[in-house]
């Protein structure tokens, strides 16, 4: 009668991407934190000696004298072996090699698209899911097979059409994708109501939001703290920033860190759309026409930062040095908190607390003039064993049509990957809003560029 | 900026049906002890001499020593009176007399038709709408004309008709339903939880329940407390107590009290369909082919009772005699919850403190598979100026095939009062599950002679 | 390039139940007798000597010198020789004997519930679902592995089940349903234009309805022929022969011959609908409350005739004895229309004529208001390798209360024949018009009775 | 019980923009030309001795000796008068003068935007929509009033909206929009049949096909002629003359003909879309991000005309002559049929004759994936007193991209429209595929001065 309160004494996930640099030492930090839970973790990665690695840094996080929880780290050696008996999926994985993502980002840039980021949307997000939705059928396939009880989780991108992926293989999945671009805008909403108004001691989850739309294009409709409405509260601190931009402060200002933004872009959108944007201004430009694109100059007149593959490189390079210096002790492992939400999710399905937060999930009509099917990103209910979408109404008519071109692009973009279309592939690829001002002989050559370039990666049948 | 906060200081509460004999009290009593809410409440009624004696029972309770909020109690001459400059309004009116309603409950008897209660669905339900609506119509045109802006609480029944009018007359308006016939259901799976499993202390607040369904025939299709799943429990206490019946204790148990039941029309549902059915089985009984219901006999074998009019008139004289004894001082004024939730659902529309609830919305699409607009009842979340459903998804088939029915009629019912339609009407009543054994003419007899025994409160159409 | 007007020529149609007596031998009538299509037909019958008779019986047929087409007729050992290379699958099987079918028809009679017919819904039409169901999904299984291309036409009842579990099993399938009890109606409407208007020479084909709803419970809600509304002529119709019943003529009145009736049925849902019921009275009583099939004698007051099972013994040996007369040459072959439209439907999907007629199809939206997917019944035009189902628009809320009703009964009917779910199967059964006065004990013991009485045909899943 | 053939010989049809020169002239030749029906036709005009004219034009055409009918010709002096009694009502209105045209078409080309219709998308056609809608108010408020039993026929662009916003003011409206567009394609596929594969005699009418999408922005998915499957015929087709273009010969080739195309944006789109557009070539290209219009040049190397505004003038002042012509005698009267169907579509709701055809009519789920009530253009049944949209099926996924954004953009012009949105307008404005390369400040400069030009025409709203 009371298995999960054992449960959760004697959990098992299944970290598949395991070897994460970064990431997944937050999520193991996150675990050793919490008292309510503890088991083991077993790594999964296709680079084993990464998965190692990340083994001995968790069985120091767990071992650290002030952990509440002690964790077991094992390193699995296949899918299968990481997903039996789990009770939760973690996926978090990178799909190739920086040499794809180098192709995805910036060979685009030789027909005039230039791409904050390129793993969501645009030529580049479209050419990462050709080779990551594959994946996610074998990751689906293998969860149908092996852990179809199981909770999963998904922290890759591109995340919409990866929950998409999974569902379209095991519809029964008890799969969401989280993100923390949202939290960082309802961060900026706390960070205004201390410095702009006087009200300070905000905190994101006392917020009361109704998020709607679609992973990295994600919308505020309504946002409240309290009894205050702060629709009209943003709407002053978007004018009054508008030029200059708004620095949340701290040495990571704009200029100085590839994730930071002033907020131009958002703001601009508010002003036109009536909506708060919340994502970073790098992700948000992606997926309209080339207004904030157009150049390397236009985006510095944005004051956001292209995040080139390069400096992706070198970050990488730090990360693995820190990877050294934790197994080996040569930094102290600090329990601070990621600002993650992924074990409260856990906890939330284990029945050890309720709670809301925004999530990607199938429109199940959260969202009722999206296709349903669609993944879009809005709250959701977490209780024991269920996740329930809250009602977040029609997206209001001018949003629709900037959204729904996306989730089209969305459900083509899966037809195309799993059939291996390139006719589909490319008027997907080109209905981009990116790709717009592309000429069609230009676009071909560049569609035809980019899936060579990452050969390696995709099925046979696009080379036939 | 902050105009919620020094609206919940001087907060205007329109309340229709101002006059009613005890629901009004446990209302005005839960606003006295909540200090985060004043301002004044104006009743209006058309028995007007009721509702200057609740003034002054109002007034009285605002005025006990322990009353955490002065409230001010005004009688309004004209439903635009009460509704100009209202925050919100209450709609809590009895339609027609006793004598309409004993036409309701008794005069089906004739045909072999016994009713519980005769105010929702089935032959009395049918004909109370006929006359509800039309005055609903009037309420919902000058809510429309008065206090466009106002939040609305309706307790009236036939609750989802008269939710169900309200949007059809202002489809903007901001209105939802209350009843609290989910939460005895939720306090039997605590007393369940308490008394034959050993885990005291758990609150209906603390359950995490999926409702789902239309008002007065709800079901829990899935109920958890912590990390306990209470459907298996519920499953072995329905088959332990399925002949006996549950006793919840206390002197009112189901042989003495109109409103207790032993539960064992739902255990009874509960085997036969595998969800909690969530309301009292005397409003049960009436949503399903006379099965609970084909006789007194069978009344009596299920365990609960019959509540005729005659007991209503007597209970109406109590309540009269109690009302001169809270105006005389004869009775103290007793400062104790009334168990509902009306008061703190304003709190969280303030922005006093977000919370969820089942109420009775139209359908968005929280439900799936019923109808869009019909009004249906499942969880929804409160937040400042918002309401939003959280979806219960779609009802499980044999389910659907149950509630469906009663959602088309409603659909039904509401055409034919709206047109005055005698040919629609008769294929409605016709259609409740309650009259399937009725033959035609039989039927067509009842339902000229119902229509006829409440003429002076009928639109002039229907004797054209 | 021009392969369609070749495969005319080379025609292979595949009849499962090819052992058919009567129904057959129209249909290689209708093959015979028009010169635009020949080919072969492959006869598939578990009843193997059946099929040998009818391929003598067809050969005769299309030997005839009349004929204008020459059919080969062959007889195949199995479904998948019968499949393979098929053009056209006709499917038209009896699903057990006479003996289940004397269960079906004539058990629930104990329970005070008299069956007209007893194979589309009721007690009897859900029992017949049970057993068919998984001879569908195996005949839907076998037409996806050896004829996915093949178009395919159901004549087997129940008619919306086995369409439905054919589309369930093989979502691609290009199959569609038959059934000329809305050519009866058509029929009479053209017989009323010529004896009480004056308007002879109207045929079925030259009226223009909109035909809507699900088998058996078909109706028009729209008549005209040229610029005449019908709908005011059968008002008037309707209320002149309410009373006394309409007889078309000839000897075969509704006295004498156990598929003719007087349409009191159907005036009287007309007066009480609006709408005319489009199939023989004795298919239209048993969809909706017991009204007209409370007891033999309300049937006979009805002027319609129960359909008995020794009728039908008697019938078979009657058609037998013609079988043994067409194949000796006893009884001359007469090239006469059958009145059925199978074959003109092939020639219309060869594109050798487009045309319109009601087919029963699943719900794409031709009948908003109903579920999607579900099977429903209306006008739909057929073209080259095509068929699209003209919108009926919704169905009015009084015929929707009462159609909705079996669509869900239909959702469920099947999904506890694939799961063989006993309690979703009672629930189904129960939740059937004609079983509303029906006790749940009673109903219980006559469902497991009935169950029982086909274990010979039903999967082992049932007994376990 | 006849009135309707009565009706035919009394017919009253009201002529909204009566003034027409050119297409009311085919009318009233098609109506004297079809002996089945007479009457009297209202013109009516906002210029008046237009309508005088066209008096006395057609006054002369029913006197002509080889008339069918003879046909009264009256003007009305407003819309009331011409409206009042109505059977029918036409409307094909010029909206404002050649001078608002003159900035819808051409001053978009000062931000590189070359439009070579601008009268249905693109930042002419939304211009123009808000000059349009607020004479559809008007006129469907009209028509309410007045004639709501009236069958309406729509021939202004934009086509979508027109349409729309009829139904958006009067939802009972019984309208349809008709194009000839689609015919122009139908033709090309007869004349490929004739010229390239030796079949000839194939009508339009003979065609079967699946019509779906938008006005000017038509799909056939499905096309067959007879037996003979036409898809892979044209695809052979497309690609023989992609790069040469088709000429479908006489004098009028593209290079001529503002209205005539070779045809390679058809071909174009059939190669990466597999489906044939239906419409000219000039309509196509305004549908797409700039693949076709890019700049005169690239409109010359696609072999098609943009349609100046001064090309209208020279145009109009010929009519104007020919007009003067047909007055005064010194043009004959020819009794040719139009080519438009208009008057077989009033002859099938008058039960004259059951046709399809594709029109222009809200959706009602027949194209499923869009969504419901935007005015889509799919074939329709028409019958008397009725018209059924015949089921398209689900918008291929890469159709559906292109479409739906247009269907976006049409609800929110209607929006913005009514409510004289500048936000939503601009925002709407810039959504266009063609404006996709243009800068925010350059398009809100542009949507300024395009709102500016047409002030004279547009509500008050719009400039406060």
């Amino acid at each position: 009668m009371r298995d999960n309160r054992k449960r959760a004494r004697e959990l098992r996930v299944a970290y598949i991407g395991g070897g994460s640099r970064g990431w997944a030492w937050g999520f193991m930090t996150d675990l050793a934190m919490d008292g309510d839970m503890c088991g083991t973790v077993s790594l999964y990665d296709i680079d084993r000696p990464a998965a190692l690695r990340n083994q001995r840094i968790g069985t120091r996080i767990s071992a650290h004298p002030d952990a509440a929880a002690r964790w077991e780290y094992e390193v699995a050696d296949s899918l299968e072996g990481a997903l039996r008996g789990a009770d939760f999926v973690v996926i978090s994985i990178l799909p190739a090699t920086f040499e794809e993502m180098r192709s995805d980002v910036h060979l685009p840039e030789r027909v005039g698209v230039w791409q904050p980021v390129g793993d969501t949307v645009g030529p580049g997000g479209f050419m990462r899911a050709m080779r990551t939705i594959p994946m996610f059928v074998e990751i689906g396939e293998a969860i149908r097979a092996y852990a179809p009880d199981a909770w999963v989780i998904n922290y890759t991108n591109p995340m919409s059409l990866c929950v998409r992926t999974l569902y379209h293989v095991f519809p029964q999945i008890k799969a969401f994708g989280c993100c923390h671009e949202v939290f960082g805008t309802q961060k900026l909403l706390c960070d205004m109501l201390a410095r702009e108004y006087g009200i300070p001691g905000a905190t994101r989850q006392a917020l009361s939001t109704t998020v709607t739309g679609i992973n990295h294009f994600t919308w505020l409709t309504r946002a409240s703290y309290g009894d205050i409405d702060l629709m009209p509260l943003y709407a002053a601190f978007a004018d009054k920033y508008y030029d200059s931009g708004y620095d949340e402060g701290g040495d990571d200002n704009w200029m100085n860190n590839h994730f930071k933004c002033a907020h131009r872009v958002k703001f601009d959108l508010f002003r036109r759309y009536g909506a708060i944007a919340a994502a970073g201004d790098r992700h948000l430009a992606e997926f309209t026409a080339p207004w904030y694109t157009r150049s390397p100059e236009e985006v510095l007149g944005w004051k956001y930062q292209l995040t080139t593959v390069d400096w992706r490189v070198k970050d990488l390079s730090d990360r693995l040095k820190r990877s050294d210096a934790l197994i080996s002790g040569a930094e102290d492992i600090a329990l601070k908190p990621s600002g993650e939400e992924g074990h409260l999710l856990l906890k939330a399905v284990l029945g050890l607390g309720d709670m809301a937060s925004n999530v990607n999930l199938p429109n199940r009509g959260q969202i009722p003039n999206l296709p349903l099917g669609s993944v879009v990103e809005t709250n959701a209910l977490f209780g024991m064993d269920h996740v329930a979408p809250v009602f977040a109404g029609p997206l209001p008519g001018n949003l629709l049509a900037l959204v729904a071109r996306h989730v089209y692009n969305q459900e083509n973009t899966l037809a195309a990957a799993l059939a291996c279309d390139r006719k589909l592939g490319f008027t997907t690829f080109m209905n981009d809003p990116q790709m717009a001002a592309v000429p069609v002989p230009e676009g071909q050559r560049l569609f035809d560029d980019m899936l060579e370039n990452q050969r390696a990666y995709l099925p046979g049948g696009w080379f036939r």
